[in-house]
Parts: structure tokens; sequence; C-alpha cells
């Protein structure tokens, strides 16, 4: 992969937010190839066998509920064979145990594929057992399982790949319909990790455009209406605290993104759509220096994201209009509600709401969302031991260190820090 | 890349049609790598360095002609460093220049690829004079420079890869929306070519699916109507000859092809859409020991041919229904003309027309196309020598060997062999 090194770069303290980079080529060939004509500052060469190193410590993460087999097989094929699979399904057992067809059909790709795959079921009772033994009941609902949602079944993954002994986890949607966008999404990861300095990084990908049917033919959107929404709020933010506009965040909701496992460990995370923008704010939260600096290691490497434009089209299932304003509206509740969110950027949030039809006038925005905190906090030897006569415990192959009990089991905000915290005024941060 | 090995094998004399074959995966790791869990008989495996060391050798050509300059530039991110870019463009010079504009995009790209591009206009006059020079006339209209028409572009690029000293050659359309579908077609290529045993060996990409937008949905097609025609035909052509039906035939119209160029100096080629069922055709007529075998070379190591089933659908600019009829009748035209072709099959390629509305009841099908003999038996030597100092001539590092002045050249099917030869009879073919 050649890619372009990022032509802006917004800091926030010890966060720095890469501009987009733009990927001039998909191939790039290997390591010790003669390859350009010169040296080029401007460009990064991603040799192949840098990516494939990365892709041997990489899970790949595919929430799927409901999907077309036919649709999850395509993505499957587009997956770099060195990359652990790791698929959480929570599509219905009930009146069709479609769960079982999706693991038929996947046991009968493994003959072909010659590779393992992590295949659960969100409610198998033994991993809401295994959340509990690890004491993250966070996840469970009353009946001792992990509750319904797509971010539960994400950070259920995360517990997954930090006990395989992954060094960095990816998400892939499964109803695209191109695998070759898929490969390249992997391959973005695996761009973004090398041209990272620190152990704390998030890659998030920017789609080229999303094609959709109009009158009959293909029109090519640069970005859905949700996005463009949660990213103008999200730089709102940002600018607010740094006193300088900036449109440097392009991926607030992006589906498509991938981080360390070091970073995984850290974050707080929050139910629904929300679960992506809310890696923005809860970094800006714990790491941001408006409210608390909780580890000095982050401060010493700092929090990178990298934002990479694919050269794919994203193409997938067609989800509708309720969908989009299901996403804004969880994205602005999860920044509106957070602690670090200035007045000023509430009334903007609210303004917009009603203006987009997403809130009727006069209505509150409330507090539907849940949020989960920091697995770094919770003892997944015990998770691990309780999962240790499954069908797939011979891929856990991490060594797990010693777990150091800590006090803190809360998201930072509901901490007494956060709650009592005076933001900073406007443009006046201090670690800016 | 990981891909099963073919599951059916159609023998004609010594020609070879693999049936096609299934990627299962994009993108398989490096040679050394620890992959299989154990050998799997059925799969192939093709490592990126294998891929690597094909890319280095070949040339892949894109013709263009009036296609968006952004759907241009996503169609070259997605050819893979190594390859030679050769691109041959006939789009329209006046009243707007828009072959300096897409030089112009081109070479922009260039700064940010460091790589090179061979991009010539096929109406260039030196071009021209360089075929007239090698003694290739056929290809010339009375201006003395090349004639209209895709497959013309397509032999001159023939002739430039061979003076670059490239042993494979490849082509892609340049109206693809998916740079991750370019990339996995060069891929396949390499793909076929290390699995062949021959120097004379196509590739031929089967589309998993054609998406179309059918009542403001997409609809992913198998195939599309001209190709279900073209193979129904060409099946029938090679069972009429070994007296078993066969399937095997898939690709009859497959833009997407590749060959050897030990291969591509050897065929004779014709004119429009019908130049890909064509290569089909040339093959049985040259090697197929009905009418001639000419080479003992061919006739040790076999011609191969393989088809394969890309993963990613083919989503590209629509051109509508009468291109499907035009691609259709060129494509039978081919067929009926041949001297291979027998009666009862023109009967039925004429019940077929009829039925279809591609031809008028009682109407007889013309010979409209234009036959282009072999290149192997022209000087091309002189042709590099007329390109000198033109720009791009940096590129020319074939040692051509030294040539041997043959009488043949003409296209096969005006011999007087051809012309004279009596098809066997119905399942009597000798070689089979």
């Amino acid at each position: 992969m050649k890619i372009e090194i990022p032509r802006e770069v917004e800091r926030f303290g010890p966060i720095v937010f890469h501009g987009v980079q733009k990927v001039y080529e998909l191939d790039a060939g290997l390591r010790n190839a003669k390859n350009d004509k010169d040296d080029n500052p401007i460009m990064k060469r991603i040799a192949y066998d840098t990516q494939h190193e990365i892709q041997k410590q990489m899970a790949i993460v595919v929430p799927i509920r409901n999907e077309k087999i036919k649709l999850i097989e395509g993505v499957l094929s587009g997956i770099p064979h060195h990359c652990l699979i790791i698929i959480v399904s929570n599509s219905p057992r009930y009146p069709m145990d479609r769960y079982k067809l999706e693991k038929d059909a996947i046991e009968h790709m493994e003959h072909f594929m010659d590779r393992d795959f992590l295949i659960v079921h969100q409610k198998d009772p033994k991993l809401g057992e295994a959340c509990a033994a690890a004491g993250y009941t966070h996840l469970l609902d009353k009946n001792g399982v992990v509750k319904d949602g797509k971010a539960e079944g994400m950070i259920l993954s995360k517990m997954l790949a930090y006990i395989c002994g992954k060094k960095y986890i990816g998400f892939i949607d499964s109803d695209n319909y191109f695998p070759g966008a898929v490969m390249e999404y992997v391959h973005e990861y695996g761009a973004g990790f090398t041209m990272s300095n620190s152990d704390y990084t998030m890659v998030r990908i920017s789609w080229h455009s999303k094609p959709k049917v109009v009158e009959s033919n293909l029109f090519f959107a640069k970005r859905g209406r949700a996005s463009e929404h949660t990213n103008r709020i999200l730089n709102r933010l940002i600018s607010s605290f740094t006193g300088y506009g900036t449109e440097t965040i392009k991926t607030g909701n992006a589906g498509e993104h991938a981080m360390t496992m070091d970073l995984a460990m850290k974050l707080d995370y929050s139910s629904g759509y929300s679960i992506e923008p809310y890696h923005y704010i809860n970094v800006l939260e714990k790491f941001g220096g408006i409210i608390a600096n909780p580890s000095e290691d982050v401060m010493n490497q700092q929090v990178e994201f990298f934002q990479i434009e694919s050269r794919n089209p994203h193409l997938h299932e067609v989800k509708g209009d309720q969908h989009v304003k299901d996403m804004s509206k969880a994205a602005m509740e999860c920044i509106y509600n957070s602690p670090i969110c200035p007045d000023a950027l509430k009334e903007n949030i609210m303004e917009d709401l009603v203006t987009r039809k997403i809130l009727p006038k006069g209505e509150k925005i409330g507090n539907t969302l849940r949020y989960y905190p920091a697995l770094e906090n919770f003892d997944l030897r015990k998770f691990k031991e309780v999962l240790k006569n499954q069908e797939y415990a011979g891929l856990f192959k991490a060594k797990l260190p010693e777990f150091k009990e800590t006090k803190v089991s809360k998201p930072i905000r509901d901490t007494k820090l956060a709650k009592e915290s005076v933001l900073p005024e406007k443009g006046k941060l201090e670690m800016k």
C-alpha cells in the first residue's frame, strides 16, 4: 500500500488527530523490491511483508446478525489469511436456529480456507458466566447473559481477542458486498499501525464514497448524512477547547476501525450506534487533560488517531432513513452528556437535532445510553478460566499478566472527578 | 490468494480448458508463512511473493475512451505497483483535447505513485509509422494511423508490451468502480500463470456477479445476457467435435483476461466485441487439430485456459441494451464464419439470433469483422526502431531476437488450408 502522510495534524494534549490520508496504491510490493524512482518525502510505502507481520498479530472481528450467508462468505474471503477472525453472532436461535446455519456455513468454508475461526453466539450462557467471573457484570442482562446490541458484542470480542494474545483488533461490518474493500480496510489498519509511534493507536476508515441508487442510477455520495453531522459536532467540541476552528475529524461514525489492544483495554465504551463517536469523546475525557490524566504511559506515548480514506467505495445493505436518524441521535447524546461538553455546544446540538427533525421542539435529549468501564480493571484471567473447555479454547494463546486489583470499576464519566470538574474557559485549555 | 483446483477439465487436442475455479481467500500470506493446518489436495495457495515475481514481468493494459478521470484514477490505484501500466487512449482530441486531460491527470498521479506509465494515443501518427515499418499495415487506416476500435488498441498494446520485454500481458477495463476488484483480477492473472505448466496460457475472469439496479435496489445477476449466449454456443462448438456435451466455457466474453506474451504473439485477432470470444475460436482453429497444427512447441506444451471466478462483484458503467445485442452479434459472427463451425451449429446460431431479435428473420449474418494475423510473423524490431526517440522509449527493455522472415502473413482463416479443409464428422475428431 502506498499512502500519503497526513496533511494536517490536530494536537490536543497528548492526543494526536491525524487528518485524512489518501491511498495511492493498494499494492506496493515487497519491502526489498526496487520501487520508488526517488525518495518521496510525502508518501509512505507499507510493504506487503510489513502488513503480513501486523496481520499475524491482529484479530478481525465480524459482528453478525441476520446477514445473508452469501454476504458473510464474501466478507470472510476478503480478510487476509493470517488474521484471526472472531465472529460474534447475535442472530436469533428460534424459531429457526440462524446461528447454527451461520456456523455450519463458516465451518464449511474452513475446510477450504484452512484457517481458524473463533465463532461464538453473544447469548451463550458460558460467555455470560465468564464475564461474571471477571467481575464484568456490566455487560450482562438480568438472566446473566450478555446484553443485546452490537456495541456489547464488540466489547465481548475485545475480551476474546485479549485472551487470544492479539496485539491489534479491527472491526469489519458483515454487510459489505465487496471482499476487495474488506481486504483494503485490513491493509489500511496495518498501514496506520505501521505509521504510529504509540502503543495507543486507533485507525478509522473514511469511505471514499457511498454509492446510492438514485433514479435507477448510481450516485457516489462523499459522506453519509449521519457522519457529516457527527463530524461537525466533534470538530466543534475540539475547537471549543483549542480556540482554533478545525475540520480534521472526518470519521466520527467509522464502523470500520481498528485499535491496539493496549488502547482497547483502556477505553470506556458506550452502547448502540454511539460506540464509534464515543471513542473520540472518551479519549478526550480520559487523556485530554480536561478532567483527568490517568495514565503516565499514555501521557508519554501519546494517543494517535489515523483516518484513512479507502480507495474502494462502500457498498453495503441499505438500512433506510430511520437508521440514519438513530445514528445521529445516539452520537449527539453521547457528546451532549459528556462531562466535557461545554454549554455552548449543548445548545448547538439541540438546535441541530430540532432542525433535522430528529427531536421534537422542546423535548430533551435524554440519557438512554449505557456506558461500560475499561476492561483493564477486570480480571480476564478468570474470564479465560471459565472458557477453558470450549471448542475454541485452543486459540487462547495469551500469557496473561498478573492482575493488579484496582478500585476503578466505573466509566470515567461516572466518577467523582468528572462530576465535580469545571471545564476550562473557551480556548483556555492548559495542555493544548 | 487461495483458490480451488479446477473441478473439470475439457481436453481438445493439445488445448486444455480448465473449468471455473473459485477463490476462497484474496490474501493468503507469504510463501514461507505457516499457513495450512494440513495439506489440502484440492486447494492451491498462491503466496504474495509468487504474485510479486509475476507482476514484475507483467504489463497491465488499460484501454480508455472518454471514461471519467476519477474512474480511471481509481482503476490505476488498484494495479499492483510492480506491473507496468500501458494506457492506450482513443479519446477524441477535438474540440476539447480529452487525451491531454487524461495524460495530465495520470502524470499528476505519477508524482505520488512513483511508477512508470506508458501512455499513448491510438491515433498517434508515429505509432502508425512504426506499425508500417514492421509490415503490420493491417492495423492501419487509409491515413496510415491505427484504426479506431478497442480490439485495435489492444493489439497495439501487445506490440508495446512485447518490446518492453514483458512475459505476461493482462487487460483491465477502465470503467470499474472498485479498485479492489481491479487488484483482485491482477492477482487472479498471477494465480493462473502460477498454476500453468505451459508458456501458452490464458487466464479469463468470470465475474462473481454483476450488480444491477432493479427497482431502486441492487440485484446481483450471476452472468450477463451476452455472456450466457456466447458461452452456450462455444460449448456446443466444442461438444460437436468431442461428442460429449459440456458446460465448461463460462468466460466467452471475458473482457478481463491475461495471457503469456508467447501466446499473444501467436494468435490471430478479430475486431470489435468479438476479440474475446475469438480467442477461443482461434486457438481451436490453429491448434485444435481440426484444420492445422502449426507449431510443434505448442503441441508439446499445450495451450492452457484458466477461468477464475472473482470474489468481487463487477460494478461498472452501464452501457444499455444495444451494447448487449452488439456484443452477442459480434460473438456469433466470429463463430459462424469460422472455418471450423459445423453446419448444424450455424443453424443453431441463426435460430438464436432470430429468437433473441438480434437479427430479422431471413437476414444473413454477414461478414463485418476484420481479422488480424499473428504478430510473431512481423518484424517488431523495426516497430521499436521507429519509436526509439519517443518519451517512453526508456521502457523498451526487450532484447529482441533475430527476426526470421516467414511467408505467413494471413490469419489462418484466410489460408488455403482453412478454406479447403473438410470438418471431421460429429464426434470423430482424431485428436480428442
